[in-house]
């Protein structure tokens, strides 16, 4: 009853993928450390369903809502996949009106009907991974741990000093535009053309106010005076100076935030890490105080001038929001890797009298996965198996051992050690060595009839140098073999842990303490890796 | 700009539900158990769209499909959310030819527009959680691994001695309905009504094979003689006697396969968990070989005879799915815990050509959740933080420390210790030892000028009795910071995991390793709850 092959062909879905192998194992790394980082602050997940009532999604994205994906209207409720998980996460917190105040981390996919990019990891499905503050705090102390935070996850995924974080308050901004003299009405549009001067030299960004938002020359010119400032607290002091500016009231408000703000990211020892841009305007309208962005020199690739001028120029990007950094256009790099700030009256949208105010960060996995994969290693283990239990034999007598071989497993496996053997009766040796070297177990313990009639077994440590001293292996006891195998498995990993911090080395011998040769080697190519500042 | 609160109801789409404080803690912590071991079996994940093209799914669930959600015709591809995640790993095996064989696992949640059953766990939106072994290996190996790979699930989950494996092989089944004479068309039909012996009694079974399934009455009756029958493999060897059985083709596979399966759930040290069980059927059509489902005491909840007797008698349960044990019944409970078996086919219902054999399991995460939400405590720490930061203080010139306690945290958070402390400029004290306490944060640090001013924070284990010697909390110092909490935090681990070891008993005292007493105190009523068996 063989079944028939299918007339249609075998995908996935427009826009998705699967995810296995190498790449699967350096997503669930990318995982672990980010989550590590949040439950450090003392983060807490929850969970919410894939889809929402389609209401609840509705008016909050703007003219990107046509990106939404609906459910077919099988009778019952009319539901929609989520677009994000920030929406979710202000009706979760509307509807529990006991929790006032949260950290709370989501890690999850979220979907999107937008045309798919999938070499920059542009998906219809993608995951995002949230870290928000809800509650009514002092000021400026959560927003500051945000970006804390921040600096634990790019420092944990081994990009230390090599991103930025850039920072704003979008009170600062929006004074500036009233000292400049833009009209209320065209703030936020005037936000949205001030943001893409990450893409855009100022001249375009100017002719876009001026001639197809109608701002006054002048005040287009006033604005550029300001917008191209970057600095620290330095910058806020000068600022400070500008009699104008501390005139307006919303204008110092943003100076008493960023005040307070610089003050505890000193307390927090992260001041390095921050550049007070005041060209960050960020898209999406709901943000209501501090707004940063992180960057990387991933973020905008290197583009030859040559190349730059040659390239034909391509219709300017559509309105600030989240996504615009998405383009096809190759010189854009994969844009910004992570992105958040503090966003006071969404909670509101749905809960009408209670305020929620939130701050929060959104890391860009696939973004970050991006980067990640281009300068590491392909040789990431594919599996997390520690000995690999192995016969010795292949004489016309050999039994292959299943029995010995499977009470050898489940010893390991009650020790709570990682093992596999070949589901085969009678392994030829080399078979069994190749599947523990393709998959990069550490350890062969090796049976053979000689030495079990002994009580003993041969534990190797794979991949060791012609040289080494224990290159053969050597025997342990069955009677311990539990914990001769992990003293062993622990000795390795104290020495992997130490050559992980050393850097750019490997061990080339020793699985016992007392005997480690640790040579430097030169890394892998990383002619596209961005360099270390 | 306050806005206005929405006109319909906020809440989650029917059939789903948020996931978060103490039963988030409790999901992640079963799903951290089974990762573990899956990952010390050599599993690897893998992850599939939620979404499929709707013709992958078509045709794979019989009359079930109805229950499957379809997205919006929005242009492009039709596409349906996953019913489970058996079919989106076989069209993913189909789809990548250079996978011959994999162990893998998926923790996902799949899509059934059901009749929602809240209080049992029974949703529209759930997780699965599966492992399976694909691959053309020696037989009976991965299948006994499997069995081996339930138990330690369990027995991780602190079920162990409370479950039983019930399991059968589909050859051995279907050869004693050959023996027996039923029609090779009404194998399967036959097969669904024996697989109800777990909710009704042989009557009602035989009933159903003579009335609307037009079996022969005395067939049935042959059947009825040894789907009765239990045991291990003394009742393989009863079986083997039977000449009647012996001369039957699927009968001696099946026989073959049981023999070896014995052998190496010997060597795996598993057989005293299985219960060879001639009424174990399985609903779904694609098993080929081995069967398996598991139960627990609370898959049949104790009811009264007198309650029983009173209580009118349902309609009988749909035809034999994986799902007709989630009934709305509550005599039936929640049914079988995980289940699974061998499928050598399904793939090839993809690939046409060639077939990947597979054998897996799948956990009911939802009742599993029950049940241990049952029978836990409702004390699971909300987050995972170690140590409060809080200032001392209280007078007019208390200054809050807030620079202080950001700095401590730093510190400790540099050296990856899980700290946190409150939002406040100046806190109070109680407000901060609350804090702490309410999220059954073990160590409070604390801030006090006075000791600032010699170097020295004053560290506190919560929760110590009053005669405690170091109820008062001792001096540390600053000066080696991390390390004095991380020594102590490392103490208590160590303590915890003791005193979890010996089961039902409290640790009454000791931050310093020499200084414990350990006292013996009533767990929480367990009326509920399974008894030990």
């Amino acid at each position: 009853m063989a079944p028939k092959a299918p007339k249609f062909e075998i995908k996935t879905p427009k826009g998705t993928r699967d995810w296995s192998g190498a790449d699967m194992v350096l997503r669930e790394k990318i995982f672990n450390t980010i989550t590590n980082v949040f439950k450090r602050h003392g983060g807490v997940t929850i969970d919410t369903p894939v889809f929402e009532l389609k209401e609840i999604l509705a008016g909050k994205y703007g003219e990107d809502s046509k990106l939404i994906y609906d459910l077919a209207d099988q009778g019952g409720e009319l539901c929609s996949l989520r677009y994000d998980l920030t929406v979710p996460f202000a009706r979760f917190l509307a509807m529990d009106k006991n929790i006032q105040q949260i950290k709370r981390y989501h890690i999850a996919k979220v979907y999107r009907r937008d045309q798919p990019a999938v070499k920059k990891g542009r998906m219809r499905e993608f995951y995002q991974c949230d870290f928000d503050i809800a509650g009514v705090y002092d000021p400026m102390i959560p927003d500051a741990e945000i970006i804390r935070i921040i600096n634990e996850v790019f420092d944990g995924l081994g990009l230390k000093g090599k991103f930025t974080i850039k920072l704003n308050s979008r009170k600062i901004l929006d004074g500036i535009f009233q000292v400049c003299g833009v009209p209320d009405e065209s703030i936020r549009p005037i936000s949205s053309a001030v943001d893409k001067l990450d893409k855009m030299p100022w001249a375009d960004v100017r002719k876009e106010m001026v001639e197809e938002k109608g701002l006054a020359p002048e005040v287009a010119d006033k604005i550029g005076k300001y917008v191209v400032l970057k600095g620290k607290r330095d910058l806020l002091e000068q600022l400070q100076k500008d009699e104008e500016l501390a005139a307006n009231p919303s204008m110092q408000q943003g100076f008493e935030d960023m005040d307070l703000l610089f003050t505890y990211l000193d307390a927090f020892d992260v001041t390095h890490s921050v550049s007070f841009d005041l060209s960050l305007a960020r898209g999406l309208d709901y943000y209501t105080g501090v707004i940063y962005e992180v960057v990387t020199e991933g973020s905008a690739p290197k583009v030859s001038a040559a190349e730059a001028a040659d390239k034909p120029k391509k219709k300017k990007g559509k309105s600030g929001d989240a996504d615009e950094d998405r383009s096809d256009d190759p010189t854009v790099g994969i844009g910004s890797i992570a992105a958040g700030g503090r966003y006071d009256n969404l909670v509101g949208m749905f809960s009408g009298k209670t305020q929620v105010p939130c701050v929060g960060i959104s890391f860009g996995i696939d973004r970050i996965f991006s980067i990640l994969s281009a300068t590491q290693s392909n040789k990431e283990r594919k599996n997390e198996v520690d000995v690999f239990v192995m016969a010795m034999g292949g004489g016309k007598d050999f039994t292959g051992l299943l029995k010995e071989r499977s009470q050898v497993c489940t010893r390991l496996w009650d020790a709570g050690i990682k093992a596999e053997m070949l589901y085969k009766v009678k392994p030829k040796f080399q078979n069994q060595f190749k599947a523990a070297e393709t998959n990069g177990v550490p350890f062969a313990l090796i049976l053979g009839e000689d030495e079990l009639a002994q009580g003993k077994v041969k534990l190797k440590e794979m991949g060791l140098p012609a040289d080494h001293p224990l290159k053969e292996g050597e025997l342990i006891s069955l009677e311990n073999l539990a914990e001769e195998v992990q003293v062993r498995l622990d000795q390795k990993k104290k020495l992997d842990a130490i050559v992980e911090q050393a850097g750019g080395l490997r061990v080339v011998g020793g699985i016992k303490g007392e005997d480690v040769k640790v040579a430097t080697e030169t890394t892998q190519p990383q002619a596209d890796a961005p360099a270390q500042e």
